[in-house]
């Protein structure tokens, strides 16, 4: 074991603070990495304070952040691909049984033995839980270590091991290519990156949004148009017409407006996932054989396929860097959606802790 | 024009009658049937007694029927496909525009200028509405005309034009194939088709019902299994099992205790539709990648897959035969879901009106 510097939570109304945390050393598998930036999820506000205590009750001290880039520092014995100084990344998984069939189809997220970057029982700590990356360092079993292309902005790469492949993956799935129609609702930290991704697939683009104000900024991030959501005109203009919707708003909104929104044979996944259950009229599924779907993160050989195609068409998540003693004050401003789109913690600011 | 028998209704709140209306004389592609056979769909009653208003108001005299088997009577110059003394029959379309996407994929379903086989305007006569089944003949364009099997018994072939392919094509269309696992929902006209289809499909096919007393008779459709839903245990017992679940309820129930048995990458498709929202809860969605959709009936080519498939496997819908005279009293069964599991009129009844 050795220690490493964190930030953590001791408890659902605590700050996140300047603490030690012992992580292991590396095994034959495993690889040490420096961490240069980490990305801030909204699901790491959740989870330091206790909000989701009925699904996954927190376990303190708790230690967020699943967006994780940086450095190989060490690797051990049987590792084969990577080496010292590799640039490499870390998601939301650090750990899956291997064997299942979820594991066998590359959907590690739906393993029922995954282990998460943060909050997880870890295998390799008796009764403890994995600390994720708002860390100088972490130890990851090198099937869950990613590769990041050299010619990413390692800041605004962060943000990809989360807010990227949670968009990505439900545009691949559904079959977003050139030519096809998509909408995204809302533009935040996931909606940009879904509005980035669908226009470098060739999509034509709309944003949904309820902030008129929010247009130039959707154009410089690759949309072809945006509808405020709140006029109707506007939005039954586009009746029947898209291939597929990505509906990135957790907050409380009309699913079934843009369910009509969809042609035939069209979709809308939920990404954010809607606190509560929201009035779903079937008759708009029914005619047009429209679906409405959800989906989580993705798999790590798809996590890597979008890192790829990040470096190829050199994709990045648009950032605010912060140093993470201000990580306190980010967590207030997510909550008043106060970010251009995502906080990403440079991680260079621990080592003066 | 001639004159054919037929049962009508003169209003929302009159009773099916004997009545003489008008049909067109087949023109060149036309095929002129007389109908043997009419099953006795609940949008039938729908539709006669106005309750869809707001959609599809209802034009009087209203002569209902989209489940219709028959013999061809007459055909146009330029009928192709079919000869005198054919067995045919006619679903719920009659006519569409045959040009736009809709058509060109076969889904004339889609088609915005589908026509209805009863209350949709009629291009053949200025300003009146088609009439349906109930009735002694029908003249149909050969595009959409059907042929039926000859081994089919023609009383519980009727039915398939509408219970059938509404069944049959989201069965289709998810990949419903050998060793899914499928769940229908709801023992009625339409269920117990996807009962017989899912399990001529080659699926373990698993009911679920609000009445225990209908095992013995959902074992005998071709289920392996039977859940009462209200048994939570039972319920939790088939959690992420499911490939696919044709939920062809109307009734108000939780769709999400259903989305929950659904495995990764599962759907559910609604066929009866709830008249309300109904609360659906997006988390059930995201984890498993699952989605829920809705389908109404099927294009005119699968339709014909869908009777060939009955064909070969000797497969119609159970009927309860009943003449023109006792339609009214069918109706109010059919409300209190007194059928099993369709009504077949059989039209030689009207003969003597």
């Amino acid at each position: 074991m050795y220690n490493a510097k964190a930030y953590s939570a001791a408890s659902a109304i605590s700050s996140l603070a300047s603490s030690t945390i012992a992580r292991r050393d590396p095994t034959e598998h495993d690889v040490q990495i420096e961490i240069l930036f980490c990305g801030v999820c909204h699901s790491d506000l959740h989870q330091t304070r206790d909000e989701w205590s009925n699904h996954m009750p927190t376990v303190y001290p708790c230690v967020p952040g699943h967006e994780i880039v940086g450095r190989v520092a060490k690797v051990g014995s049987a590792v084969t691909k990577f080496k010292l100084g590799d640039l490499v990344a870390v998601g939301c998984l650090v750990d899956s049984d291997g064997t299942c069939p979820e594991c066998r189809a590359g959907l590690e997220q739906f393993c029922p033995n995954v282990t998460g970057t943060y909050n997880s029982p870890d295998k390799h700590s008796e009764g403890g839980v994995t600390y994720g990356g708002y860390s100088d360092s972490v130890v990851v079993n090198e099937r869950f270590v990613l590769r990041v292309p050299g010619n990413l902005d390692l800041a605004g790469a962060a943000p990809l091991l989360c807010a990227g492949i949670t968009t990505y993956s439900p545009m691949r799935h559904w079959g977003v290519t050139e030519g096809k129609k998509v909408g995204v609702v809302g533009l935040g930290g996931l909606g940009h990156m879904g509005v980035k991704f669908a226009h470098a697939l060739g999509a034509h683009v709309v944003v949904f949004t309820t902030s008129p104000n929010k247009k130039e900024d959707a154009l410089r991030l690759g949309a072809d148009e945006i509808v405020v959501s709140r006029d109707a005109n506007a939005m039954r203009k586009h009746a029947g017409s898209f291939d597929f919707i990505l509906d990135a708003v957790s907050a409380e909104h009309d699913i079934n407006a843009y369910i009509q929104l969809l042609r035939r044979d069209g979709n809308i996944t939920l990404v954010g996932a809607p606190e509560k259950p929201f009035p779903l009229d079937g008759f708009g599924l029914l005619f047009g054989r429209r679906s409405l779907s959800g989906s989580i993160i993705g798999g790590i050989a798809e996590t890597q396929e979008m890192l790829d195609f990040c470096g190829t068409h050199n994709i990045t998540s648009d950032v605010e860097i912060i140093p993470i003693q201000k990580v306190n004050e980010a967590y207030e401003r997510l909550l008043k959606s106060d970010v251009k789109y995502r906080f990403s913690i440079d991680m260079a600011s621990l080592k003066s802790e």
